[in-house]
């Protein structure tokens, strides 16, 4: 007999996102699911569960719902203070998102309202954000800094990332985003030079990643390409804000040092789509983002051409997609984009978690994974993103435990 | 002194949509609010709320979050069985809306579904939708039978609605939808008899509307003037589904007959809706079906001009928006078209209030009004639209109660 603290019984439809013959989520239909310190031990169908499993602990019964792997955010901002409601409401009325860029207003407004924020505001306000992510069923999340880019800035919200992953159950792998965009009143150069030789070093043992944005108002070709090599050589992995507003050479870069991640993409060309999923990247698309910014639909079919695998996230940040909701994001890129539902279920668990070097472990449920868990009131997987901006989830297991908000 | 039963104090902002000097949506800062059996009998500033109320019941402390009049959702179908997630996901992959409507699929497949189900599994997938609209800030909607679609199945609905009324605190406005469209299996004019000459003066006194689809898919012209001047006469208040998939002449019916609203409009002339205004007609429009069904951005600007006033609904359906969510309709209103914060505030409030003959106690807070609110964790009310696709409702009390699920 196995023995496990926690089982999770009569599940619908259980996808357990490892793929089985002609089911690309291979799901158990009735399933059940045995962890022990927060690891999945046993999955299968329900009427084995007692035969095989020993329960000390906490049983679930989900009553026919169906349960996927916690959802994986590959892409969020969670750390920051102030509101730019004002500029969403501009931005309805037609004002485009890069000429909201300036020194007082978009992303250097967020700055100076994070600056100003101490630790406990900031971690409070994240902590509001955890919450939320949880309750849209979202168990992990990548975990931006970017707006204190300073040395004593960037270091408080990487403090607030390592206090928040003690304080919530879900999970923060954070990443170093120095190279957000050049802040106001520090000569550009004199700014990367900081990044590259004294908070990329500082930073390594807090930070998994390093993401860099390469478009005309953050960060050069050659200045992300500086930054990114640097931040290889410490051994962060790599990720890059590339061609969301315009084409550009973003891409290219995140594929020639074989990057995790290459976000956004919207004018990723074709050469350089079949470059990045040569390099084994991830592209993590932002239909958040790309929906309050009129922004164009991404080169979906060249990436399906080229297989390189898609992720979905949420991009939470104040400027342009103020969601933790993945399910949300996951209807906008069904909807607007005209991806599939398996695609973008997909998106928002394997690919996700492959883009995090969490394969295997998080985005999927089987034996020695995380026994993260979204219970929904859908009638199928698929059924996720027909439900718009409505949240269905009615449970969230993280690490084995029954989420509940605090 | 005044007495009262519920108070609610510290609202940060408290938009009572009383228009004010200035202010369209009459906001009173750090404001308070009491009520008496389910009535607002006193609101204004927190610090005087206990020189000038006696309280003996619960007190609500919203420690600085906005409060907003609970809001109105004029146009919902919300007694339905069965799922077309699969549809959704069809459109996704570019099959148009209307191609999808046939006599196995579409609407009349919803109608198959829900004619199959008893009422007790209608009045509990009803009332699960109840809680979701409550959970998301509505405290009244508008509520549409239409997928019975004969005397007896039109009548079960009608009973679903009335019961659930009786088990909800949501307001529930019930209205006869038997022409929603053709049902299969009976020629069309013995239908249209069946509905002018029976079901009409049976369902009088249940239901306070009708409503009628004038549309290709649906009824002609001519079928939908009958239809609808037989309500007229037998009391009923008008609505009408106009002019959404093509232009024609569902707004001049509607302004003909003096309906009290045309809802979707996406295909309505600068002259009809000059017509609508004239006749006192609200235009109801649907952010989420337009969404899911790529249709063109309404005559928002003739709308405008004309100030024919336009209220913002949910338009919860199992074909073309599954969202009890009124939050994102609005969310959606300002990214695809470019509506102002304030005018969806107003939408989905005072101007739905006025499309179901609500004007000053639903939609607005002031004395005599329903104490019914949405308290949020916003900013301003204006920031609602900003969170896109995630909750920001913290709780909502209907006629003087705080709401909890059922």
């Amino acid at each position: 007999m196995i023995r496990a603290d926690f089982a999770l019984r009569h599940a619908g439809q259980l996808a357990t996102m490892v793929p089985a013959a002609g089911d690309p989520l291979g799901r158990i239909r009735d399933g059940a699911l045995a962890a022990r310190e927060g690891r999945v031990v046993w999955i299968g169908e329900d009427r084995e569960l007692e035969s095989q499993v020993t329960l000390d602990g906490d049983l679930l019964d989900t009553q026919g719902a169906c349960v996927i792997p916690g959802l994986v955010d590959a892409h969020t901002h969670p750390v920051f203070a102030g509101s730019r409601a004002d500029e969403f409401a501009e931005r309805a009325s037609g004002v485009p998102y890069a000429v909201q860029q300036s020194e007082e207003r978009g992303i250097a407004r967020t700055v100076r309202a994070t600056r100003e924020a101490d630790e406990p505001t900031l971690l409070a306000l994240a902590q509001a954000r955890a919450n939320r992510f949880l309750a849209n069923g979202t168990t992990t999340i990548e975990a931006k800094t970017g707006y204190g880019l300073d040395l004593d800035n960037e270091a408080k919200l990487l403090d607030v990332l390592r206090k928040l992953a003690g304080r919530t159950p879900l999970r923060v792998v954070p990443t170093f985003l120095g190279a957000h965009v050049p802040p106001p009143g520090i000569d550009r150069d004199l700014y990367v030079r900081s990044l590259i030789d004294e908070m990329l070093p500082a930073f390594r043992p807090w930070a998994d990643f390093c993401d860099a944005w390469c478009e005309a108002p953050a960060f050069t070709a050659k200045e992300t390409r500086a930054i990114l090599t640097r931040a290889r050589s410490l051994g962060y992995g790599l990720r890059v804000h590339a061609a969301q507003l315009a084409p550009g050479e973003g891409p290219d870069i995140a594929a020639a040092l074989e990057a995790r991640s290459a976000d956004h993409l919207e004018f990723a060309t074709p050469a350089q789509i079949r470059a990045l999923a040569k390099a084994g990247t991830v592209a993590v698309l932002c239909p958040g983002a790309n929906f309050t910014t009129h922004g164009p639909r991404p080169p979906i079919d060249a990436m399906r051409q080229a297989t390189l695998p898609m992720a979905i996230a949420s991009d939470l940040n104040p400027g342009t997609s103020n969601s933790e909701s993945l399910p949300h994001a996951m209807s906008l890129a069904c909807v607007q984009w005209g991806m599939t539902p398996v695609e973008v279920l997909l998106g928002a668990t394997v690919h996700a978690a492959r883009s995090l070097k969490l394969d295997g472990v998080a985005g999927c449920l089987q034996v020695g994974s995380f026994a993260d868990c979204a219970i929904l009131d859908v009638e199928t997987p698929e059924a996720i993103p027909y439900y718009v901006g409505v949240n269905r989830v009615i449970a969230t297991v993280a690490g084995g435990v029954t989420w509940q908000p605090s």
